[in-house]
Order: C-alpha cells, then structure tokens, then sequence
C-alpha cells in the first residue's frame, strides 16, 4: 500500500508500560486538505481543545498521537502539554504549528510528563523514513487486541489514488485507558467543502452507528487528511468522482467501525441492529440505539436467549414513535414476533439457533412509516466487567 | 400495623412455578381516592391500558396482581384477559370493575393463562378474611431476594393514619421476568387533586431517582389508594397537615426505592450520587442519571476503582450544561477533583478506601448554578450478567 506524500513514525517515549511503542507522528510532505470529528462531551480533553482550534483553518500537515495518558482533566497544565507538543513538532518539521493535529489517549485526570515527550521529539521526527502506518495503528492500541486497518483505492480522471485508514477503540470509549481515535489519510485531491461534509456523513454512518457500553469519551476523535499528491484532477461534488470517492471513504470508515466492535471489550457476539418503517431518520437511530445499548438484550445475546420482549421493551422505551400493534422482529430470516405479538410456531427454538452463531442481524420493523438506520453493536459480557472493574488494579 | 378498612389475599394459580403464590388482592371496604403513575414505554402491557383507562375516574377499590407473566406484548387476546379478570373480581366483589385496577409481572410475549385466573378468583376473594399486606409483598416477587415493605404513621385533627407501602424490582427493571410494581395503601381522607399532586412528586424523588440497569418496563405501574377510612377531617394543599403528609409519603417511597437499589440484580454496593451547582433541576436530574447508569462508572465501583475520570467523562456527555474548569467531586467527605483536575495528595488512596465500603456518596457540583438531584444506583458486577444472561435457560 503506497499512499503519496505521506510518512510516519513511532517510538518509545516511556508514557506507558515499559516495551511499548506510545507516541506516533503521520506527517504529509505538503499540507493537507483535512476535516475532523471530535467528541460531543462537555468535558473534553487538552489535545481536543487544541485540535478543534487547529483545524479550523481546513489543513493539517503532521498528525502526533501519544497513547498511555489522556490529557484530559488535567486543566491549564494539560493545555500547555498540548501546546508545547504542537509548537516543537512544528519547528522540527519547519510547518506551521497550527497544521499539526495533537491526539492523546489513555488515563484521564493524570498530568502528562511533558519532559519525556519533548525528549522523544527528535528521534520521532528522524524516524519518518522508516516507519509505516501499520506501525501507528499499533502504537495507538491500549486495550485493543489487534490493530485495526483498512484501505481502498479509486480512480478519478485515470489517476489511481488510496484512501488508508487506522482506528483504535475496544469500546466505545473506556475513559480509563481508551477512547475511539481514528485517522484517515488519502493522497487523493478533494474539494474541501466537500470532504468536509462526506467525511461528516461517513462518520455518523461508522463511528455514530456503533456502541459496545454507551459511553463516551472526552478524548473521541475522528480525523482525515488529503494531500493530493496523486495528482488527479480535484475531486467534487457532483460528479461520478465524487460519489465514488464518497462510497470508497464510507466503506473504509465502517470497517474500521465494525473491526472496533468486533474488539468489543469482553465481546462474543457482533450484532447488526436494523430498524425500518420508522417515522422519520432520528427515531429509526433512537430505537436502534436503545436496543443496542440495552444492559438486558446484551445480556441476553451473550446468555443465547431469544428472548425477544426485551429488544421492544427497548424500543417502546428509545422516545421513537412506535405503535405496538404493528412492530415486528426477525433475528435474521426468522421472524421472531410480528403485529406486536409473538409468531408462534418454533420460532424460538429456530430464534435460539440464530442467536448461537458469532454474528447475526436483529430487525425490528416499525411498521408506520419508511425511514431505516443501522447501528452495530455486540453483547454484554462478564469478561466486560472484570477488563472495567480490574483495570487499574 | 392497621390500616383500617384494608384487605388482603393470595392464592396460588400456577401462573409461575408451583409452590409460590402468584394472584394476589388488596380490597377496601370503601371506594378509595386513587392515583397512579404508569410506564412512560410506548410498548405497555394490557393491563397498564386497562388500569390507566380504570383510574381516570380517580377511584379504586380493588387491585389483582399477578406474578409470572407480564400479559405485555399479548395483543387483544391479553386485553381481553385483563378485561375479564377485572370484571370477574368486580362480580365477585360485588363493585364496579372501573374500580378494579389489574397489574401484571413477568414473561413478555406470552399468553396470560386465563382458565387459571378464572379458577383462582374465588378462592382468592374467599381469602380477604385472614391475608396481610406482608403476603401480598411476598406474592409479586419475582427476581427479588426479599419482599419490600414500609410503613409510617401520621396525625390529622388529633386523629392518627397510616400510610403502608410495598414494592417488587430488583433491577430497575427486567422486562424478562420483572418491572418495577409498587403499590401505597392509607386509610387517610386525602383531597383528590392534592393526592395526585404529591404522590407524582413522590414518585420522582424516589422510584424515578433510581437506577439499577437503565431499562424500563412495560408494565412499570406505582399506585396509591387513600380510603378515609381513618375518619381525619381531608388532608388538604397549604396545611400543616397537608405537609407532614407529603412528607410521611415521600419517606415510604423514598425507603420502598432505596430497597429495590440494595436488591439490584448482582448489586453489592448501594451508591447516592449527589449533583449540586447545576444551572437547573433538569441538567442535575441529567447528570445524575448519566453517572448513575454509565456502565463504566458502575464497573468501577464493583471494582472499588477511585477512577474519578469516569465520573466526569460521564457528566461530559449527559447533556447537561458543563464547565470542565469549575468541577469539583466528593466521595463521602474525601475530596478528589476540584477545578476539573485532580485533588492531589493522598486524595486517591483515601478515595479506594471509601470505595471499598458497602455504601458511599458520590457527589458532583457543576460549579455554575444552584440546582440540585439525588439519585440512587447500585454497581454493575458479574453477578447482574449470570442472572440476565442465563435467566430463561
């Protein structure tokens, strides 16, 4: 995989245990057109903060990630972290510090040992001839079990470009000694605006349709840069380009989505939640996203219990309209309930089956009007609790 | 304990397992003022709609309760069971079945047994002469340890009343084999539109200010019945009287609430979450409620984790306005964040021996304003999985 302009490197910088590689740095030969989706908490991290402020301008040209500290509740200090971070990542590349992007991930409240990171700088910043992209996707993991890629490539004007992509996340946030980071890079040439609002699109479609415990983090951070180097003619809206490049983009994002699930802390079970016939777009999301985050249907799927009242006790409580008489349930091709009563027949037996397997789908249609969403989710475990109650200790 | 003009019944229907009383009948001699607060679930089960429709008029004389099957996502079949019992125990009892509230527990999605109902209800009215409320609270258990009672007594015009409750839950709810039922008795003259008003308040400070798994039933239903039988001039808004009522309700309450918490499914520790300092009633109730149902957070706790960054990330995300500067939060009296960073000193190790406690405060104060919530919810632990994972199996 070779995507223009683009270089990368990690190294050691002692921030969390001893062996592990824990501060990243993507850098692009020219500055990027760039877009980013940053968490939605209230209490966000220093690295966020500044970030947010970075990329209004629309470009970035150096990404640096550390993992192991979080940097957030750490008040004016932490701000100072990040700062500092930027500004000697800046003058070792010769860029403007406002095109360096800074991410953190790890313990929240802990002050970051900012000694170390400006000790790591040089060496980080020499070893961009060696390094690749595989190498960040591990450096940014914590509690993940594997490192999560993905990358495609599209034409446009007979220019081939790729669009890469890593992502971290083994929830959908474990504010401890996690938080969903994810970063795109393309060397294809895009309108901005335009990039801006499919990457927009391609998130709510990925990151915003997955939960394993519905929680959030102060650190969440979704980011994409494109620097052209390809060389193919700008691509924009509108055209048979753009709506390949879009296609391309969503289908990067949700495989690393799902690969975040699948990595589900204590995961057994990968779940697609469908709804269709929902009045409008947000109820749809809001039904699907009770059931997904439902403490009782995740439970249920890791016990292989068909227990089908919970999934529309879940949607008679997500604030969606529903009319119970005409909701229906299938757990993949076996129809579990429908005008809002049980189907009869062996349904459970045949339900039990379905809910054995690794991955199946749940769809609950609500049968008064025709907007649909899908949302990925996976089950409740006891492995769940002991990665959360036992993870500092 | 006498509450005049009360009487009580159960039978067992072989509607759960054998050996366990499952039909149950509360009956005053007079019509009762009657109020009621229902499931907010837009999925609700037959005898929520009956009950609601029953208690429009404001009176009640009879309530049958069943435990082992919620008649919830039963169709009209499970209407028309919930219609004829009523009007079988009106018959029976020689009232208007308007006057006859029905409440149910259990399974959802299956059919209510009605031949057993029907050949229980004699023996069941048979049996007001020699029940006690004590039965009844033992007879709508269901994944409960321990039945759920409290009582308190009162003066009115130099005459004394009782005001008696019981409750079943042991999660916030479990739509699989449980809900939240609680169910006041008083033989105090109580004005209608009084007793409504301070019963629904009573009812937020208490069962809608906990929280054992987020989940709400189908057949969540908190009812009051007030007979006069006591013979006190009416209870009234804007007296003396009127007050100490009120507040002898909100004590039943609040207790009946608290003991569904200590029997959360797999709960071992009982936590108060305290929000002061919020811009208003509705952000506190927020940032309460996110605390308190953050899977993270309640892992933390069963892991006795002073990981007081999930506590913050969580109010980050509840909605609620928030400056992450002006922070502060307690655990008992140990302060271990103030001004969104941590306290310092020994604040984390005093902060992992108030956790280790069976009981403790949480309290947050937002800093920005002078509203105020307290809720109540129990940790998240491997037993909670076990019980909802293996519960039908």
């Amino acid at each position: 995989m070779n995507i223009l302009g683009f270089s990368f490197s990690t190294v050691e910088a002692a921030i969390k245990k001893a062996g592990r590689k824990d501060l990243a740095l993507i850098y692009s030969e020219v500055p990027a057109t760039a877009a980013a989706v940053f968490t939605t908490s209230s209490v966000k991290a220093a690295p966020v903060l500044l970030s947010q402020e970075h990329i209004a301008g629309g470009l970035a040209q150096a990404l640096i990630v550390n993992s192991g500290n979080a940097n957030a509740c750490t008040g004016e200090p932490g701000m100072m972290v990040a700062q500092e971070t930027s500004s000697l990542v800046a003058n070792a590349l010769g860029i403007d510090a406002k095109a360096v992007q800074v991410c953190s991930t790890g313990v929240i409240g802990v002050q970051m040992p900012m000694e170390r990171i400006r000790a790591a700088i040089p060496a980080l910043v020499d070893g961009l001839a060696s390094g690749t992209l595989d190498d960040i996707a591990q450096a940014i993991m914590t509690t993940d079990t594997f490192p999560k890629m993905e990358a495609s490539s599209g034409m446009a004007g007979g220019i081939s470009y790729t669009v890469a992509g890593i992502a971290k996340g083994a929830g959908m946030i474990m504010p401890n000694m996690a938080t969903m980071l994810s970063f795109i890079i393309t060397d294809a040439a895009v309108e901005p605006a335009f990039l801006r609002q499919i990457f927009r699109r391609a998130v709510d479609n990925s990151f915003n349709a997955i939960t394993v415990d519905g929680d959030m983090s102060t650190n969440d951070t979704c980011l994409i840069m494109a620097n052209g180097m390809a060389g193919n003619p700008v691509i924009a809206e509108g055209s048979p380009e753009g709506d390949s490049f879009a296609s391309i983009l969503n289908d990067v994002l949700l495989s690393l989505a799902k690969q975040i699930v699948k990595d589900g802390e204590g995961a057994t079970k990968f779940v697609e939640i469908r709804i269709s016939g929902a009045q409008n777009d947000s109820d749809a999301k809001r039904a699907a996203m009770a059931i997904a985050n439902s403490s009782l249907v995740k439970t249920a799927f890791f016990g292989q219990d068909a227990n089908w009242g919970r999934i529309f006790a879940a949607v008679g409580y997500s604030g969606a309209e529903v009319d119970q008489s005409r909701l229906s349930l299938n757990f993949d091709d076996v129809c579990m309930a429908r005008n809002g009563i049980f189907a009869g027949g062996d349904a459970e037996a045949r339900g039990t089956e379905i809910l054995k397997q690794k991955e199946f789908t749940v769809s609950v249609d609500l049968g008064i009007g025709n907007a649909t969403a899908t949302v990925y989710t996976s089950d409740l475990t006891h492995e769940y609790i002991s990665i959360n109650a036992d993870y500092r200790s």
